[in-house]
This record gives structure tokens, sequence and C-alpha cells, in this order.
């Protein structure tokens, strides 16, 4: 790198330019103490860097992308395999079915048998009394 | 304000600095030019705001997940059950076969028995009437 | 409201000022053109709830979240009921094996079942094509 | 600059617009005090300047709905089959329930059957490995 005199030569800073130079090579120099001009390019270049990284939106949504990413990706594989799985459940349903030659049917509408009215009731109850464990629990964390 | 001498005297800046001090110089003095050691002055303060507005940056993007929070939680636990048991209803299919020695099976595409058709066509009515239902809502909260 | 005289006398504004005023003028007079003060004022209500919007970081959180809120609750309920139906199937099962006293069972590591084994091929099957038609869909949107 | 008078002579205006013009007086002008026209130009500068950054805003909120639209579709779209194809599983079970007059009906927090038993502790355990494999995973890849 070519480097020439820039002419920093007896010029006045004030107290806060003098304060701040001396946190940034602070933060910088981890071993050994930065000269004043060497922090101050590297000032720039950060500088530089911090301005494109507010201009720029989609960084800041990619930002909010990736915080997401690992939720997304749990719940989108999830999905993928009840949606499979409850597919190769109607395959076996109609293939029992078939082999069964099972002609009769009803819908839930016509008639609820009592096994799917009662487990229907069993899990409902469950899911309710899940919530309401829930809620108490959230109650205690805001006490 | 009182300012004192900073020392820049004589050190060596690399042309990258050169010529973004001179580009800042420009951008700052709309009438006059300013001074080396006040243009980079204000490099400083800008900088600081722009390292706090990157700050505020990363807060805005835990709050944004924050406050989904509550709801990917539901889904993700949701899905979890969801995947989990049809994959020991698959489980038990398997088992049901098994003891049942079903060899007989025929795909939905090769032949599609009449309880499954009418069980999907209840459900795909009972979806239609229930989206038609919450279209009407919709409309009428908006009027 | 008590009004009295601000004292805008005389003043002088740049040509800037003047279209501004106008522009707002047309903005907030839809019947009758407002008077340059009461133009003003309606400014100064605007500029502070601007600045407030500007400065809540959680009304930009809420508009994200609202933006989401629709198909979050689309899909919040779909896995609720994909949750309870599975577990309901699961209760059946349940109750199935135990009133035909099915003892047998096997795991489908031990063996599967040629008829789970043709049903998840038949479902694998048709997510690949499905997968296919998908991304030649999207190839061609992109011509 | 060109300045030609805007005519705000002897015009009436509110309490709160005198106030929020002091306001704006006192926090524009550092060492001495800024007109009343002046100000009022410098508020209309920031007024677009911050219309400006609402718009930017909005245009965030919709980039940030785009970037996650792909993954919420696919979701939306899964969960929809999940929930479709676990209610014609429940309508089979009921209608073959019906066909085979089971009367029979036990919950599993009355009884647990073995097979039910064993396909859940099967899912449960590959679950677990699934979950320490990607734990290894994870572990391998920050290294």
């Amino acid at each position: 790198m070519i480097r020439k005199n820039i002419g920093f030569k007896e010029e006045e800073v004030s107290e806060y330019g003098i304060k701040f130079l001396k946190k940034k090579q602070k933060e910088y120099g981890d071993t050994q103490e930065l000269g004043a001009s060497e922090t101050i390019e590297r000032i720039f270049k950060e500088h530089e860097q911090m301005a494109e990284l507010l201009k720029r939106q989609d960084i800041l949504v990619e930002k909010i992308y990736e915080r997401f990413k690992k939720d997304l990706d749990v719940i989108r594989v999830r999905t993928g395999y009840a949606d499979k799985n409850t597919r190769i459940g109607l395959e076996l349903w109609n293939g029992f079915i078939f082999t069964n030659d099972q002609q009769n049917y009803i819908t839930t509408d016509e008639y609820l048998t009592k096994p799917v009215q009662v487990a229907t009731q069993k899990v409902e109850s469950d899911i309710a009394s899940y919530r309401q464990r829930k809620l108490e629990r959230e109650k205690k964390n805001k006490m």
C-alpha cells in the first residue's frame, strides 16, 4: 500500500474527538496499540460498512429471516411428515376397506358412534386441562 | 468547546484514507470546505450514531421474534404432536395388518373405495361451507 | 379554542415552503381550501404523530405481526385440528385393539408389511411428482 | 435562495400551534433563535423526511412478508392437508366402527393396550435418536 502524508498537522480537535479515538484504539488494538492514523483508517472502513448495512433494507430482512429460520425449519419438516403420514394413513384405510369389502358407510353427521364420541370427549378434555395448567403457569410466572 | 492538538502530525495514511476523507469533506461542506480534523470529528459522531442504529436494528429483530414467539411455539408444539401421532398411527396400521396377515392391497389410484370417497366428500364439503361462513363473517365485519 | 395572532407577519419564506404548504392545503382541504395557518397547524399535528410512529419500534413490530396474522391464524388453527384429530385417532386405535384383544404386535423396524410399503411408495411418488410439477411451474413463471 | 412573502399576515393560530412552534424553534436553534418562517420551513422538510421513512417502513414490512412467503405457503398447504386428511381418517374410523357394530370402548387413561404402548415407544425412541444425530451434526458444523 502506497502511503503518503495526509497532513493532519497541528490541527485542533475537541476533547470528544480525542476520547473517541482513544476508545477505538483500545477496541482495535488487541495486543499492541495502533497509531492514530491507522485507527482513523479503520474507523473509515467500518464507517463504510455500517453505512452499507443501514442503507440496505434487505440486510435487515435477512437478519429477521435468519432469526426465525430454525423454528420455521422445524415446523416445515414436521408438517411435511404429518402431511405425508396422514396420506399414507388414508391409503391404508382404502386398502383395508377394499380387502374387507366394506360397502356400508355412514358419515359422522348421520351417526356418531359411541367410541368416536368418547374418544373425542377424552381428547377435548385433555386439551382443556392442558390449557388450564398452561394459563396457571403463565399467571405464576407473571407474579 | 475546548480544543487541543490531537497529534495527527506527519502520520502516514493510505490512499484509501485520503480518498475517504476528501469524499466526506465534500459531503459535509456545503459552502466552504471543512478542515481535516473537523471532518474526522464529524465522521466520529456519525460513527456513533450508526453503531447505535445498528444496535437498535438487532433489538428490533429480537422484538419481532419475541412478538411471534407465542404463536410459533404453539404451532411448533402442535406440529410435533401431529408428526409423532401420525407416525404412531402408521406403526399401528403396520402391526394390525401384520396381525391379520393382510396381503391384499390396492392404492387409491387403482381403486377408490366408496367409504373413502364418501368420507372425503363429506370433509371437503365441511371445509367449503366453513370457508363460506368465514368469508361472510369477514364481509360483515368490513361493513 | 382560544386563538391569538402568532405573528407570521411579513415573514419571508422560500419557494419550497410555499409549494409544500400549497400541496398540504390541497391534501387536507377536501371541499373548501384551508387557510395557511390552519394548514400549518394540521402539519404540526401530523408531525407529532409521525415522530411518535417513527420513534416507537413496537409500532413497527406490530405492523409486521399484523401482516403475518392471517397466515399464522390459519396455520395455528389447522395444526390445532391436526393435533387433536391424530390424538383421537390413537384413542380409536387403542379402543379397537382392546376390543379385538389384539396381543400380537410388530414394529416397522422388525417387519414392514407389504400394504404399508406400497402405500408409502405411492404417497412418496405422488409428492415427488407434485414437486416436479411445482418446479416446472416456477421455472415457467420466471421465463 | 429566492424568498417571497407567503402571506402569513394577521392569521389566527391556536395555542397548540404557538406552543409547538416555540418548541421547534428551541430544538432547531442551538445558539440563536430561528425566525418563525424559517422554523416552519424546517418543520416542512422534516415532515417530508418522516413521511418518506414511514413509507420505507411499509415497504420493509412487505419485504419481510415476501421473504417468509414461500415457507409460510408450504406450511399452510401442508397443514391444510394434514387437517383435512385427519378429519377423513376420523370419518373412516366412525364408518368402520359403525359397520362392525363395535360398542365396546376404552380410553388410553383407562387402559393402554400393548400395541399402542410399543408403537409409541418405538416412535419416541426414533425421534430421540434423530434429535441426537441433529445435535451432533450442529456441533460438528460449529467446529
